[in-house]
């Protein structure tokens, strides 16, 4: 209970005693600092403990606790866009302990949960869906006459996303009572890009779309905030409470880098020394440097990233090649066909997008790129399935949306010397390229001395045996010849295939092993309804008609976080599950 | 040649000599309006032969005459959003003449095709990517030092689409000289949507985004326009000319309606009757009838269109239940959020949006319906092969796409009172749903007093026969049947199957029907990768392993404009083509 204060000093007091928003409510208004206060070193404490989305959420401290205490929630709708920001939210509602684990297995998600909480009205993970979510809950509130409000908390980075603009359009339009906290911290995950930023008239934005604008308030000073907080929640008609929030705030180190800062590995609070693993150069690592090599002798590569320079690697890049990138703000579907421009002036762009991004920009991909046959490069970081962040960030849809498309090649390297090789074979190609490729650190080979063009559509025989032909695609190649070891160990043959390319698939040796087998087994970190397994079942059905097939992959859910490894065991797709789905499956086929 | 001038009075004198753009730039400049009324002439005289999308181009004559004579295209890149205002381009453009045959197979396109002609400098169909695309373009040159200049040409229509803020918030970041050209008529294809639409003030939106405008101008008065498009065309960084048109100028009835002359029909040109062939009731209208009809008895359940209320046939639900629709503006990631927003609160949205169009929210329905497993029911028309509006438009990758995604259930209904029981189904079911459906009549099949919800997963089993079995699946089942009909001809046996359900498949009555037949043939008016075909043979893979199976679907290639029936005879996928594929591949088989 709130009002169960026992103690003085630096002690938690209050924070211990709000399970839920009705309980901050009770703190008297004066208090609300103390509360805050409290709340801010106990997400430091965590942060240093296991780590997480750090800095948004230390910036948005005094946000939630005036949210919490203003709006009536949850009944009153709360929409955290992207939700990043909103460790505080989850204290102050019932995941104080939780939190400790927060992306592990079972703990709270990083984001924001239906699943988890009633107080997480509206799931999230990618960016600029607040607004429309909260219009729709605004729109249901006048329809039935409730009476409930409905609040979407966004920063001024997520509005750069265009379906921002669209809900805001809409919203200005409609004349329907939603409401608007704009945090306004000048970054997105690095800093923010695009005219909206630079002009600092998020005013005359918000007015010109037919949007009350209250404010702006310092969002750390609650003698401000929740006044503003009130008007907003009063408010007749759309309208937006401009916040001016800091990064990072109240830490000094996250404030000082606030983008270093945005999500961290567990640090030390004395030092703030970060605990790093050694671990091999990551996929991502692999990639900046393969691009760097292949655009120092090709003039035309430019590079193109949606707000995520360090996520994609670009920063890395940009250092090597600089005035070569482009970072376009989260607007993955203005970043594809602004490649696609470039493309058709004779440069050789490279996207690079995560693959649950690029679900962002599919119509662009098709309409824009494919279907003119323009050569832009997708480099699809994150592929498959990514671990901790869980379900909005599994990417693992990318084979089914691309393999469909026309003219597009699709790939997928199993080490980072073949990527190097692949990103060479996308950009001489002259033609649509997606190449996939995890998150996690890439297999550790060397590089051959230079990349050099592959043949497209040509897969490698990695291993011979006669029992079972094993057929994997990046990542799933080491899982397949893992498989090959165990099943050896059952006296089972099995032959091993890279496919490297889904699109198009290699015909050819696919038939091959299929005929000098019993049957065929497909691997792939992505669904089993659509992906490589089902390119390889149309194959085998045009050229090797009655080969037996075994389709492992993802199944038809949404895996949830965990580590990496976990979610491989738990969806059966590593070695071992392999090997014993391909023993029980040769059992019943034979 | 412009000099070629021959004769006076009325006949078209400047027209006929102007076979590229740069026989437009030696007419006088005096007597250029001239030239723009031989062209609105002809242009009415096309649009009474042939029809097509006529108002949009009459607004943009003008316009099209002044971006010719001012701007040195083709060397200056012209990109035309979406493509519905460039007939006017095309006439100026060497294509004056095939322009009687424009969306006609082997005729030009009705959109812009990179493929069709040096002028059209990026292929459109769909809303919102010109300025990502000159933005591309307009950096390219910077890069290179061309000197070439890139221009937008966009209406407010699709500068609602979210796409288009994007880029012009990163155009206001980049500072580059790309030219918008802002085609204001108040208008997308429907009245605009929008608080941007509203509030009329499209100078402080694109100043507040860091461009410089210019005008406005009218730009039916080359006197104001021509000056507007040097200032244009001479101004350093991004800029952007306010131009107010009027849809439909110069022709009585398209001003007077010109939502209902946005495409049209061949017509009088005396009476201004319109061509119109006794059909039975389109896909769309039974659609419309029938979401009516949910509604009438299930108050939960509301509309939403992206800037499509006729395409979609919600005008006609609108009617019949007032308030009860959304029209969101071109907006199709925001129409999908919002739904989900609604659906948070107890609604039942049903976005109807085309298949194609859906591809643009496709991170929407993953990320905000299906990870949250919210009841919103997406209706896809257009599914499938669209015909004269081309490639841009065809619906040939929803299976592929929707059908990878947990807990979306995907159908297609053989028929309209299928529909309206799919319809019924999806909206009581709780679940995310997608239905497609085709463009053009519906089999006029009566429908049964109520809907009824149908047993979701579950085909129907139409016809047995125990050489074959035909899979068809929504319009193929009938494809199906009357191939059946085609190889009893020849003694040929066939089952034939309504699978009804993409996801889930009927997996037992699949296995069913392969068990008791030779082998098993999938017909699909969609890519033959990873659709219903592949789903299929995931489904034989694990069900009735060994079976033989052909797919029969869209080759992998775009598939170009003409009408549907010729382009189901060209992909292979109409009965003849099914049963002459079918025999040779049994004979292959046997």
């Amino acid at each position: 209970m709130a009002d169960g204060r026992t103690g003085g000093g630096a002690a938690p007091v209050w924070l211990a005693g709000i399970e839920e928003p009705a309980d901050l409510r009770r703190v008297p208004r004066e208090r609300l600092g103390e509360v805050a206060e409290e709340l801010r070193a106990y997400l430091v404490e965590i942060g240093a403990e296991v780590g997480g989305h750090f800095a948004g959420s230390l910036g948005t401290v005094e946000l939630c606790v005036g949210l919490h205490f203003v709006f009536d929630t949850p009944r009153d709708r709360l929409v955290f866009d992207v939700g990043h920001q909103a460790y505080g939210h989850k204290v102050l509602t019932g995941r104080r302990d939780a939190l400790r684990h927060v992306k592990k297995a079972h703990g709270p998600s990083g984001f924001l949960r239906r699943s988890e909480s009633p107080h997480d009205a509206f799931g999230a993970g990618h960016a600029g869906t607040s607004i429309s979510a909260a219009l729709g809950m605004a729109e249901a509130a006048r329809r039935s006459g409730s009476g409930a409000r409905a609040v979407a908390v966004i920063g001024d980075g997520a509005a750069t996303a265009g379906m921002s603009f669209e809900a805001l359009n809409h919203a200005g339009h409609l004349g329907t009572s939603v409401k608007i906290v704009f945090n306004d911290n000048g970054m997105s995950i690095a800093p923010n890009v695009g005219g909206l930023s630079r002009a600092r008239s998020p005013r005359r934005y918000f007015e010109t779309l037919g949007l009350r604008v209250i404010g702006p308030v310092d969002g750390h000073d609650l003698q401000e905030l929740l006044p503003g907080l009130e008007v907003l929640r009063d408010a007749r008609g759309p309208a937006v409470l401009h916040v001016r929030t800091r990064k990072g705030r109240g830490f000094a180190p996250a404030e000082a880098d606030p983008f270093g800062w945005h999500a961290t590995a567990p640090f030390c609070r004395e030092t703030f020394a970060r605990r790093t693993v050694a671990a091999p150069p990551s996929w991502t690592a692999r990639f900046a440097e393969t691009l760097g090599r292949v655009a120092a002798r090709d003039p035309r590569v430019v590079a193109i990233t949606a707000a995520m320079p360090d996520g994609t690697g670009l920063d890395v890049f940009a250092r090597q090649h600089p005035g070569r990138t482009y970072d376009v703000g989260i607007a993955e579907q203005h970043a594809v066909t602004f490649a696609a421009g470039l493309a058709t002036e004779g440069f050789r762009p490279v996207c690079a997008i995560y693959s649950s991004f690029l679900q962002r920009a599919f119509d662009q991909v098709v309409h824009d790129v494919a279907l003119q046959g323009l050569p832009v490069t997708f480099a699809l970081d994150r592929a498959g399935l990514v671990g901790p962040d869980g379900p909005t960030h599994h990417g693992g849809l990318d084979l089914a949306y691309l393999r469909a498309v026309p003219n597009l090649v699709v790939a997928a390297p199993r080490d980072e010397n073949e990527l190097q090789h692949l990103l060479a074979t996308a950009v001489e190609s002259g033609r649509p390229f997606a190449i996939r490729f995890p998150r996690g650190a890439a297999p550790g080979v060397a590089l051959d001395p230079d990349p050099k063009p592959l043949e497209i559509g040509r897969g490698e025989l990695l291993r011979e045996g006669g029992d079972v032909a094993l057929l994997g695609l990046g990542k799933t190649v080491a899982t397949a010849l893992s498989a090959a070891d165990l099943l050896a160990e059952h006296g089972i043959a099995a032959t091993v295939v890279d496919a490297r390319f889904v699109k198009p698939l290699d015909a050819a040796l696919v038939a091959a092993v299929a005929r000098r087998t019993t049957g065929v087994v497909t691997i792939e970190d992505h669904a089993a309804h659509g992906g490589f397994g089902s390119a390889v079942l149309e194959c085998l059905a045009s050229h090797a008609p009655g080969t037996p097939a075994l389709v492992i992959g993802l199944p038809d859910a949404f895996v949830e976080h965990a580590e990496v490894a976990e979610q491989w065991r738990l969806a059966g797709i590593d070695a071992e599950s392999v090997a014993v789905r391909t023993r029980r499956w040769l059992g019943e086929t034979k």
